[in-house]
């Protein structure tokens, strides 16, 4: 049965297919939205398809900016000899946000993983080789600890290594705050592999 | 700091803006929107502006429609003598589900709050009033059973019941399924207090 009328129905639905939000948030989204003044819908409307159609890889690191260059390749006090190899925008938002790196990022899009069909070719690992060619003295590879992400890890390992480069991991351990009983034993012997003296 | 280049700033914190979607959905959600084909963000785009552009509330129960006279009010099947008052059409719809009810509702499109200034001339009760002058036999209070639900109800009673019509109240009690340990005090007297012969 349709709940609503039509042009309900079809916003309901638009909405729940988007990832994280059920049936019931995609209602409550819905409602919110039909009650929103109407230019604020507009502008919504008209962020999201501009967003869309302006946003695309920077053209050093692939990130996802809205010019050639993003804006940290852009800034000159970068160190463009340090790489840190990330799977996605998001995670190298959150390496930024520590303030702590200074270095450049290379944005891999994805993991390697063969369950679902994502080999070496379809994310930016040949893009990255590439860079490799230039002047580059570090490569962190910041991919998830993940079976995936590890597995990117070590086959981008496998090809920067031969070039003289030096090719680091971040490290796993327990994370700041946690509590160690709740913490997998993977992790833990993970932590201890990675001791490092007072 | 901004994290990322302009159009996704925006559009993240347009998103961000949306009730129940905080900063981290708000991200994901943004990045999703991005790597979809410009047709699909094109088309909920056009979706979102359409629904807002063209729903309005049905003439006779004020629910959210995009006709003059809502599906469930234009079908002649359906008890007109009988009125059930809810909040909002999602509580409209929950109750549409069940496929129990014949008669009609009516919409109020909120609760009388007056923490946050809503009286009950804020919400759609002259209109039920004017309703209740026609012919109607019956008028069931759907409204949450919460404070301003509460409030809501006996606010209706006490204006509707002097017009010689019956007016009813939904059953609080126990949630079928409910387990009773979970159930707060108020609920349990509630439902002790209800109860019906077997």
């Amino acid at each position: 049965m349709e709940l609503y009328s039509g042009y309900i129905n079809k916003l309901v639905d638009e909405l729940a297919a988007l990832p994280g939000i059920g049936s019931k948030s995609a209602q409550r989204l819905a409602f919110h939205l039909i009650n929103m003044p109407q230019d604020k819908v507009e502008r919504l409307a008209k962020v999201m398809t501009e967003a869309k159609a302006n946003v695309r890889y920077c053209s050093q690191c692939y990130t996802l900016t809205d010019s050639e260059v993003c804006p940290i390749c852009a800034k000159t006090n970068r160190h463009k000899d340090t790489i840190m190899v990330v799977e996605n925008t998001r995670d190298l938002a959150a390496y930024e946000k520590t303030g702590k790196y200074e270095g450049v990022y290379h944005v891999l899009h994805g993991a390697i993983s063969p369950m679902i069909g994502i080999g070496p070719g379809d994310i930016k690992i040949k893009e990255l080789v590439e860079r490799c060619a230039g002047d580059v003295s570090e490569v962190i590879l910041a991919t998830n600890s993940s079976l995936e992400g590890e597995t990117t890890a070590m086959y981008i390992s496998k090809l920067i290594k031969p070039m003289g480069i030096k090719v680091t991991r971040i490290a796993s351990g327990v994370p700041v705050g946690g509590d160690l009983e709740y913490i997998d034993e993977v992790t833990l012997s993970r932590a201890l592999d990675g001791r490092l003296e007072m």
